[in-house]
């Protein structure tokens, strides 16, 4: 039977109730319908392979991949009808075969498309590896995010959400919806994105910080997993315009240590996260998922600068200081996490709370992940008279920071935070080199589609 | 002793591991200490009661509210140095007390401010009423939202997120994070955000509607929990400038009322997780929580129009048509939900799909809940002949949609999806008459502060 599409446009999915035949299975559950039982696939055509004696078609779905066994002239016809990324509807009979992928096959199919014939992809998405480069991978990424180790790698992103949440949620954080939509580009001031709003001008939050604050006063203890946009001016491996910002932060801490211990919390509820949800993307990408110390090994920056052999007055580490640092919390504590606490207060922004000791050091961390920085924390300040001082200090307007200087004004507790970036984090897990590979549909200097 | 704040600003918190004296114990905590046992409150002076005989003070943390006793003349003086708001550490030791609340109550009571004396609220939160308008709500959110009433709407919206994500997680959808900057305006045209872009315009994404169908094509069921932009020039009680937006897509439906079931089994999901993890803020609001039928009534558009007494041409249904369905709905099937379906073509976008038996009516619905509309959703175009008709006929320009028509020519299945505005639901679940009051820092018209 060649399928005629222009008859199936609905109805197409029989449901359990009141529907005729068997319902749709899906590709992992095919075994367990039970050999010569009748059964439905939907999904994907992933591969044609027509051979003298037999051909086979390989149906994609969310759970994976379904093989049926093509021999019978008419069924042949049609299958020489669904091009690759065609979706079918596939009825016929169970047949248990070890051979097999998952232990079962669908034999004696009747083939049925559910759209027109499509168009050949620009990579064979069936090969194990993306033939392709970046730029083919951006500019069809509604049809080549279908390759397996791209879908992989976003399951990864996703695992990792859930399990932030729910380490998070198991601490009694509370989540948080703040406005992307601001007033002032007060947090840094560059590479901030402008909006016409109604007349007036507004700005993209860059992320957000002053209202996680702000919300702590509210509910102690809060998180937010959203998007932040940064109008960064660098074509970088590292760089997007838009990414997805997992945010903390809590009060009553003692100093930032009580921050970094949530921030190790968290980053242990994302691997187990991956380990449990996304155990087929781990092994498709072949992963090595990182143990989290109960611990995480801490140097203080001016510790860090000798360690590395940089001169003590550096303001900051360099690429290559936070690789060698990596490497020393491997060989020194078998760990692929260090924390470099005590950053010059020169170079963080103006909520930073110092080290108490010396005031030229601040209670703030960077989270090295395998050697490459994977997220910022600290703790902030948190009284008024502070807050004062620090705005007259780095000459920023007090009038602009109204409604935030009024959490403080009210009564806020000693409290910090961190924000740990989505892609970056699957980038290092997943060791992709450029962000983009495992970004849906990402946003840079030159890139605004798909 | 009075309290001094400048001695306070670091070390505050005793964390369990190496610190002397008792760690924090939680206000609801507080009787499982122990009678005669030390224990530490931390939080804010949520209201002090100066009586002849005895002082009390109520502390409030993340957990409830606690009861200090006061008698001592030198905590009576640091009492006075503490306004309400004021954050506060509190040793003392636990006394069992059936006539306190949660059974125990602190005394013998050492107090120390951890920040300076706080301003006094612009309402004073410890009231159970809040005691002013909306302006005052929002002008001064850092405080208000302080309130327990404002607390407590805000924690039924953060259960319901987590009801969302948790009932589709379930059913295998993979969360997804889009872009909300893009490059064209097409999904409506009209009320949207212009961003300057790296020189180019670029607009706030609407909804993730057409990165939620090609994502369909990836993972075939998806969800996103995120901001959504409208440049909404009218001032009304149910619109906002940015507001969260609980979206779901899914592939390989027979059609709309596939899509409606998912949509129940997410609603019940939302209202499940509210009892279940926001039972106290469901008891201070007062809140009747909705019975979800298994099966949500279904009315056609234009039987609807006839239950409401409307003229059958009438192309859409007014707020009292709404109101009228409801009360209808609940007299006839006991259920506080409705769905209307098949509303007419031509109000509904050009990626919606007809009625296959007669294309003035389409194969969308909204959901009404409470005689008020909470959602819309429906089934979607999926072959690619079918796009190419809907964007002549609606005048659309191919060529700014191709990255998502590249999804449709590369294969995609019958779909359809939903999105529940967060806000909405929130107001219409604790009977707030403006959007505003349950929505952390609205963006509207006339506001972008704080």
């Amino acid at each position: 039977m060649q399928p005629n599409p222009s008859t199936v446009t609905t109805p197409v999915t029989p449901t359990a109730a009141g529907e005729p035949g068997p319902s749709r299975v899906l590709a992992r559950d095919l075994a367990s319908v039970g050999d010569g039982r009748a059964a439905v696939l939907m999904g994907w055509v992933h591969r044609r392979r027509v051979l003298a004696s037999v051909s086979f078609l390989v149906v994609r779905d969310r759970s994976g991949l379904a093989q049926v066994v093509v021999r019978e002239p008419e069924a042949l016809a049609a299958l020489a009808s669904v091009p690759e990324e065609t979706t079918v509807r596939v009825t016929g009979r169970v047949s248990l075969n070890p051979a097999a992928p998952g232990g079962a096959e669908l034999v004696d199919p009747v083939l049925e498309a559910l759209t027109e014939p499509a168009t050949a992809p620009p990579v064979e998405l069936w090969r194990p590896t993306f033939g392709a480069g970046l730029p083919t991978l951006l500019d069809h990424a509604a049809v080549t995010l279908r390759h397996p180790r791209h879908r992989a790698a976003w399951a990864i992103a996703s695992a990792s959400m859930r399990g932030f949440r729910s380490a998070l949620g198991e601490l009694e954080f509370t989540e948080i919806a703040t406005p992307k939509l601001v007033g002032t580009a007060t947090e840094s001031g560059a590479n901030v994105f402008t909006v016409d709003y109604f007349g007036r001008t507004a700005y993209l939050a860059q992320s957000p910080q002053l209202y996680k604050q702000m919300l702590v006063g509210v509910f102690e203890r809060v998180f937010e997993v959203g998007p932040v946009f940064r109008a960064e001016p660098h074509d970088t491996v590292r760089h997007l315009a838009q990414y997805t910002s997992l945010d903390a932060e809590l009060g009553f801490v003692r100093d930032h240590r009580d921050v970094l211990a949530v921030l190790r919390a968290a980053v242990a509820g994302m691997v187990e996260a991956v380990r449990a949800d996304a155990s087929e993307a781990v092994a498709t990408l072949g992963i090595e998922l990182p143990v989290v110390p109960e611990q995480i090994p801490v140097v203080h920056f001016s510790e860090a600068l000798s360690l590395v052999g940089a001169d003590p007055d550096e303001p900051d580490l360099s690429p290559a200081h936070e690789r060698a640092l990596g490497a020393w919390a491997l060989a020194e504590h078998g760990s692929d996490f260090l924390a470099v606490e005590g950053y010059p207060m020169a170079k963080r922004p103006f909520y930073t709370h110092p080290q108490p000791d010396d005031e030229r050091w601040s209670n703030s961390f960077d989270l090295l992940f395998r050697g490459l920085e994977l997220t910022t924390g600290g703790q902030r300040l948190h009284r008024p008279s502070d807050y004062a001082a620090a705005l007259e200090r780095t000459g920023t307007d007090a009038s602009v920071l109204a409604g935030y200087l009024d959490a403080f004004a009210h009564g806020m507790p000693p409290h910090g935070g961190f924000a740990i970036g989505l892609e970056r984090w699957v980038a290092r897990l997943t060791g992709a080199e450029n962000v983009r590979e495992v970004t849906l549909f990402p946003r840079d200097l030159h890139r605004l589609e798909p």
